[in-house]
């Protein structure tokens, strides 16, 4: 009765074609890319058009107290956008419209719902570039991007997506409508409530919009896959390349991913021989930097840290080359892993790796474990595969109690326990790891301070 | 009797020869570059050499209603380094140290109190770079220039100081040590408070520490100063340029702005002949880039839009010719003049400067105003100079007057009022012309999170 009544006033915000409740709707809405939380629940389903819908919403939701939930792409891994019982979810996917783009300023003004490939494919029909780049480019939306500072395969080259967002419209928790930066380069007006958004998760209010800057293309771009003999020669190459070229991307991954993405993609073995580590580069060509590239290459042969070398030349090359590394995630789908989402300073990447490696190797060594990542980021996936004997609920327990060993590594390391992923419901018991209790107060004050009712995506993150 | 008692306190957290109570101190360190507001008072001086010390103030402040005002190089213009009756004025520089270098990651972990000067002499030394300057650069510290998120004549390629601060460590107005993200690339756990004490004035807690990520040194660069016979040619020269080539600064001036520092400097017109704007930019060089940019100008000339240039032909030429440019706001000083910081999209900064220029004409018509600025980062810097003739008090009142106008058109122009010079206490009257109220409402909530009794720096900002 409640629920309908619920249901009921929230049709009158938002025309009746625009609300869902059907269970089936809720199962596509109200779940991101995670599979180890129970299914998710919800009352409803809304399509808003516009930021003044979402307002009625907010200010409605607040009156009954009631939880909204933001669904983007919902290609997320932490499960910051399941909903649970009586939340309302709210999807971004009818505010998919590019609102305008500045010439001079050479700056895209969007709606919350467009997807990163729309920008990316947009930005180079003027010649121009957006940057940030992943594999879910095509599912995932700008609004979460931003509400996840997601990162990405280009953060060595180009930053996160913070870097890229020049102005927010946001609605707060409290229905207030603010706009945040407005596009502007230089703004010293105090604190920039831009950068409280990013990364905030929906805990704080909604994206509705946002001003995002675009670069110029790159170059002619060529990427390399090779092999290594251990996962030292992967930073002495990483060191040498950086110290003469400047690289877009610098990646790495274990022979276990290989094998992985190998058997999805349907694709070979791309080498002579099996290493225990490989590696991917991508860099701006031109004949200075190409002669450059072959001659690291080349004293990295002869010194036997690099075992084996292919080379895109042109596109459709590189784009094949970039399938082993970024078809590990979907890969492993099959296998339910268990996801960390690491980061500790870059140059801490391996005696963290190595410290993790021997405390799972010591501790769970019946476990496969599958690593890969960003190393010149820091940032380190590390996927424990459930055995095909293990129950899922078994599963769980094991991976909450490796979740307490290798974070408690992270801790010591200063690291992080979410690099690009975000916090969510998954990660959330394990926040203090990366933040002290104080500054976990702090957080929970200015969540006060926004959504006092904490109307917006309650239980997630903090 | 009360303030002696605050006075032998503070000298139990302080040793005694860290606390001046003496006017003279107080007038040293209790003020910054702006002339226009009462001298400082304060009960008294002190100087930390560590964080705990700091932790202890900030509790006894706490504790007995006292107020903390952080003072850095006192090279700013907003007066948010001024003192009043009964602050404690709180002094960085003895807590000038680099604490240590990460060559791996390329990062420099310093205490507050390090001047800009030493932070770019030692990354130099290292052949790297730390890019982020200003005429102040020997007086100026790096707690300050993160408290204000620092601009300067190098944002257009590597922007404001915020790109460089990988880590904080601060100590709210509560009294607790956060360690702000702590120098990682990617960090995904919630709300970001590095983000959020950069540009906070020193509202919401001392900054004590800060790591700073360097990058490569420029290759040799070279310096033009040109003339321009209006305004317009000055936005079409950047555009080209833009397009062509990388840009280091891009910076212009009036020819007001050009007698006035050949004047104070005692250095000889450049040109054959005055023209109303000058303009100067710097770029990396190299033979390609060389050739780009001599094509660029001699069109340029052709076309009538540049007048003359000049070119530097090795390092102190370089310098010399930046003296034209960085020498005006030192130049000025002696007009006492009223100082706007402007800023709007890069792409409208003429059509506001009409718009500014045409109001200032129509109503103040006996007032000489004096503008430069970065023209790429659409910073504007407005000088009103205070005629011989009139007192400094009816100035202020006028200029009080002039404010308002501007700022409306500021307003309308969706712009900053403080592009980067901060708020202070200066331009907290005209906040609401950059900020809605609502916006102000959640700045109010977010101070008394951080420092609920108003110890730090109050009465400043918001």
């Amino acid at each position: 009765m409640e629920n309908n009544f619920i249901i009921s006033a929230v049709m009158t915000i938002f025309s009746k074609d625009r609300v869902l409740f059907d269970y089936q709707s809720i199962l596509i809405y109200g779940k991101d890319l995670t599979d180890v939380l129970p299914p998710p629940h919800a009352l409803c389903v809304v399509f808003p058009q516009d930021k003044n819908e979402l307002v009625s919403l907010v200010h409605f939701a607040n009156e009954h107290r009631l939880s909204l939930v933001p669904s983007g792409g919902r290609t997320g891994y932490s499960g910051g956008a399941v909903a649970k019982q009586n939340d309302i979810i709210v999807s971004f996917e009818k505010m998919n419209h590019i609102v305008d783009f500045n010439a001079a300023d050479k700056t895209l003004h969007c709606e919350a719902g467009v997807t990163l490939k729309a920008i990316q494919d947009y930005a180079k029909q003027l010649d121009l570039f957006y940057p940030v780049d992943f594999a879910s480019a095509a599912e995932c939306q700008i609004g979460g991007n931003i509400a996840t500072n997601a990162g990405g395969l280009h953060v060595i080259r180009y930053g996160s997506t913070r870097q890229w967002v020049m102005g927010l419209t946001v609605i707060t928790g409290r229905g207030d409508i603010l706009g945040c930066n407005k596009g502007l380069v230089k703004n010293a007006t105090g604190y920039d409530f831009r950068h409280l958004f990013i990364g905030s998760e929906g805990t704080l209010g909604f994206i509705t919009h946002a001003i995002l800057k675009l670069t110029a293309l790159p170059k002619k771009t060529k990427v390399i896959l090779f092999s290594v003999s251990n996962n030292q020669a992967i930073t002495i190459l990483l060191s040498v390349l950086q110290q003469a070229v400047s690289l877009i991307a610098f990646e790495f991954f274990c022979h276990t991913a290989m094998q992985c993405v190998m058997q999805a993609e349907q694709i070979a073995f791309p080498f002579q021989k099996n290493t225990d580590f490989y590696g991917l580069f991508e860099y701006e060509s031109d004949d200075t930097v190409d002669l450059i590239i072959e001659k690291i290459l080349q004293d990295q042969l002869n010194k036997n840290n690099i075992s084996e070398i292919l080379m895109s030349h042109h596109e459709k090359e590189a784009n094949h080359l970039w399938r082993y590394r970024k078809g590990i995630s979907r890969s492993l789908k099959k296998y339910f892993p268990y996801k960390f989402d690491l980061a500790v300073l870059p140059s801490t990447i391996f005696s963290f790796m190595r410290a993790a490696a021997d405390l799972l190797r010591n501790k769970y060594a019946a476990l496969e474990t599958v690593w890969f990542g960003h190393v010149g980021d820091g940032n380190l996936h590390v996927n424990v595969l459930k055995p095909e004997t293990v129950s899922e609920k078994d599963f769980a327990v094991r991976c909450a109690e490796i979740s307490e060993t290798i974070y408690a590594v992270i801790q010591h390391f200063n690291g992080s326990i979410c690099a690009e992923h975000g916090v969510g419901l998954l990660k959330k018991p394990y926040l203090h790891y990366s933040k002290s209790d104080s500054e976990i107060q702090y957080m929970r004050g200015i969540k006060n301070i926004f959504d006092p009712n904490h109307v917006m995506n309650p239980g997630k993150l903090i």
